[in-house]
């Protein structure tokens, strides 16, 4: 109920600092009798690892997650899971000049003002390297719903959107960005080896879709199921908005051009001839895949020098030389995903409980 | 811990139906010993009340909140506060067609789907008129935290965008359209007016400000304020989009141009240059005014006949003569308001619950 | 989250003080579909209602429920219900001189200590009139677990025992006591009315009793049925022990007693040779009768006079005069069973969630 | 939210089987800066350790914690702690009979009809091995209200009560049973030699007290300190009764009796001539050391054969040659204390969030 769990049925706790000996999470009130081994979560936790291209940060980490609890000949007993990831590459030294500065646009900032406790070591608690977590629960979350597919990709970085009408999602494994558009990932090559030239980072934006939702997901007034992808997606390092479906471009809309409207179908639930909602009305999924879309800004670790105070107060100015993603975003598709799938898994407990059904 | 209720420590369970006999909330956790009385809460409940201007719905709703517990002697004594609204405007004839068909973009296709219940009488649980719980608990949220002040604005209707160069925060109160905007009244007003005559709707965006909240709310890593806020305001009827400080804009800047440069202030805290990150980093308040925009979509009970479904699946169209709103988005400022408060409230408990601070 | 709910899926929310216009209740999470007027819950109020004997207190109050939210057409909607109950008779006057002196043995000593608030009429939120919300909302919990039955009965009063022998079910609602025991019934009205006489008041035990509960409810290792069973009945006012199955007599029997053995039944679950679990393994429901028993302790407010110290902390003596019962532990009786319903219904929509079984 | 996790500030999240891996916790809201290596937790796990006397099992767990987490430099940093207890005594071999059959009075029969697995080596999550976590997590709990001390004692072996005349603190460390009564021991170390012979076990009655601990803690109506006490030592393995202060002989008391009279103090707090409310009034500490004892029922695995069923509901024996306790009541003296500190830290949180004192 605090702070470090995340969902009310399939509830994740997380834990871990970024130089610590390990990270972690527990997993509680999933279902029995799930097939679970390591295997089908170190494929999840491989897209997300750091080092798989030079558009990423060269920090090298194995990211190999151990079962401790909760799985027993191979299927989950119903007891708590608790996930374990040690950490292999904490070099503290590339951050020795920062412990005595603020990173503009850091966290590190607002956890001395909060705490009191200046853990500078890869910026412990409020490094992403949390985000692995994430990820492992994730891919524990996908089995919870039957027939779901969880999937994400990349849609912007910096200034440079893809042209939608491109999309291909056997497109998306191809290239280090997550990318849909074939015709993007040159453009966004190109722009990423400038910046890490440049010294400097920029943001993006990420697109999750998870098909195979069945309607009814999701309850009144607080217990939305958009408003729980909203808290999902926004609890995500770097992230600085959400939107569902046309998002802030419905601001702009008719409310006929709005409206997704319904036609019959012989078979099963009715079609709808639009998906402006992103598959949520009034807070409940519809059947429609379920479409967000997150922001996530530059990173604050850049070399090029800004100005900023020290511990004591004092003016001063700080680079940071660290391995650091240019584009922290590109990263964090998989981690969307997950989010995505862990407020499913709950929403879908949390509708058989009181309705009975799924 | 259900879905009708809101925030941990300052936590509101919110009921009622738009025509049932009354609604209202009940708010637990809120500190001894503040000034309450009715006359507090009426002022914020009569900024959302429908029938204001021509721009609004013209249902009538006296809107009178009654404290049934809580408070004793013009104070509240630490125990569960309830909020009652008496239903008096319950015009169900408005609806009577409609009980049969699904408005597209409604929720009640969904709470259909979910429930197998239809209380199409103005929509029941679904209709925004459970909004009027949420700004009077908000009124108290207010009391909460010292010295904070929370406003909001609309910033974009339909396609039209204020001038932010034009702000004036003065201004907020002089229009029908929490417009800070003076330019932007006019064009408004006349692009309102074609809407309605057009039997649409439109949507809009609205923006939502903390001064004074003190540095340290928020939590790792899903305690965040950010996330909080997210969930707050993506839980209010028809939005489909939320954004903190430079929000989606973000995703396009450099790290130079994004991260908030610090300097020292003689006393007290550090100032920042700028606020992209919207008073939140690791999400944790910095001490910067809190910045949040929310998009809300055209309402789908419009005159313009759409294609839909029956509750027997067969193809039909509706139209809705219901008393709507053009642009929901207008009365959706104080409710946005409401939620900011709401959320700040409960993470200044939460936050002197860990620190003893505040 | 906060203090005034009680649940996690189905969650009920309390408010109200003695001497307010009203108290109530919000249930969050019940199952939509179920049949439900204001007829279902008003027989358990009526046999909690004060003034039914000369052995309660005589303060009148008709306990009108009304529910203003959550039924539609006579059927649960799946929406937040609201109870409210108005308070009538709330003669403060009886209470005048107790404003400025404690009573020795009674909350208001520690609810002034705690928020610095002396709301003395009738006790205010301490008062066990709130336990009319209790018995409303287990009426409805009491429909959500298909076939369960739950009863209570008085065990002993003072140190008066019934004799389990004689144990009937029947003969509960044939005396003012909800007493089993035929035998016991004429003791206890001579003990209660030399109490009453002598200006005291004096204890008793509760047994309540669910059958018909299926095999499963409850979790490992903080969702424990009868740790939830625990926090429901000492969370009544003036209880101070709880036990489940052979209880506090399980501490003096050996292995073999204390074990239920099991016995291969032709068709169905296997059955117990006796039920020292109260029908509770390992914090799970074993398919047998729930069984759990309660202390409560004499009221603290009774005519002898009391030494004491006032609001400035003097000593003085204290004797209160109010319409209070002699043995509050009588109409306890069916407090007990709406707490044991909760739970139950709480637990059944919880195993339902995580193994989709009932 | 799910089963797992304990408390609502101070939030202790359990995982761990009793031959997995490893077991071990995450306590979430652990206030920042308070000094912590696993050197202060140590001492109580070895208080609950195996092995330690001829009286409790042999099995060999050297219970060594790892923090994994949530300190840096010594201090509590404010973010999650995660403890690690690796097993390393793992001898599955001796429960290869009971496999196939259930032990009356134990949770193997309620965990495979809820989950419908049967992982029953040493019980899995319903070994009382993750009590270890309990004890861990207690020593942490111990330091966040200033100023407290939580003891516990033994008071019941089966028939034999300690004399509380003869109660000495300083004898509880003396002796293999936590017994404050010197002549006690001996009686039950005989008892307990001749039960271990006949091949069977006994149940027992602990005592846990908090001196220390500030008025105030503990709210209405379902957060009241002493239902968080039942429910925390509810949820102990084997215990099927709590009780607090004068417990269930309050039942038999007078008014006069039952409550505790007050008289200034020259300084300070009133106090109060008697205990009988162990510490609590209306679910709030009067600032007198809290008391509450819970029975233990014996341990189910027994050498002496007991009827049962098997996995196919086939009639059968069983008899169990494990390393069992003879009374695991013995060890769970320090498991009471460590919940007892656990729900007082959380409430002192809990209070200082809602009222700023503490």
């Amino acid at each position: 109920m605090s702070g470090n769990t995340f969902g009310k049925l399939f509830a994740v706790t997380n834990f871990g600092e970024s130089h610590g000996p390990a990270i972690g999470c527990v997993i509680d009130g999933c279902p029995p009798g799930l097939e679970l081994s390591e295997a089908d979560i170190q494929p999840d936790l491989d897209r997300r690892k750091p080092g798989t291209s030079r558009h990423v940060t060269q920090r090298q980490e194995d990211d190999r997650v151990e079962i401790l609890s909760g799985v027993y000949e191979g299927k989950t007993t119903g007891t708590a899971l608790c996930l374990l990831i040690r950490n292999t590459d904490q070099r503290s030294k590339d951050y020795s000049e920062i412990g005595q500065k603020f990173r503009p646009g850091h966290a590190d900032y607002t956890y001395f003002v909060k705490y009191g406790v200046r853990d500078w070591r890869g910026s412990g608690r409020a490094s992403a390297r949390e985000t692995a977590n994430r990820v492992a629960a994730g891919a524990i979350a996908r089995k919870v719903v039957p027939n779901m597919r969880v999937r994400g990709a990349l849609v912007q970085i910096g200034p440079h959107k893809i042209d939608r009408a491109n999309w291909r999602w056997d497109e998306v494994d191809n290239n280090p960005f997550f990318c849909p558009d074939p015709k993007a990932v040159d453009v966004w090559a190109k722009f990423l080896d400038e910046v890490r030239k440049a010294g400097s980072s920029t943001g993006a934006v990420i697109e999750v879709v998870a098909d195979g939702v069945p309607p009814g997901l999701g309850a009144p007034v607080y217990g939305k199921l958009d408003q729980d992808i909203a808290s999902g997606l926004m609890s995500i390092n770097a992230v600085k908005g959400v939107e569902i479906g046309a998002g802030f471009a419905a601001a702009a809309m008719s409310g006929q051009e709005s409206a997704d409207e319904m036609r019959n179908r012989p078979a099963g639930w009715p079609e709808f001839k639009s998906n402006n909602a992103g598959g949520i009305l009034g807070g409940i999924s519809t059947g429609q895949p379920i479409v967000a879309r997150f922001a996530v800004k530059p990173t604050s670790s850049i070399l090029t020098p800004r100005e900023t105070v020290d511990k004591k107060g004092k003016n001063t100015e700080v680079s940071v030389k660290g391995r650091h993603d240019p584009c922290v975003g590109i990263r964090a598709v998989p981690i969307g995903e997950a989010m995505l799938a862990i407020v499913l898994a709950d929403h879908y407990l949390r509708h058989r409980a009181q309705t009975g059904k799924g």
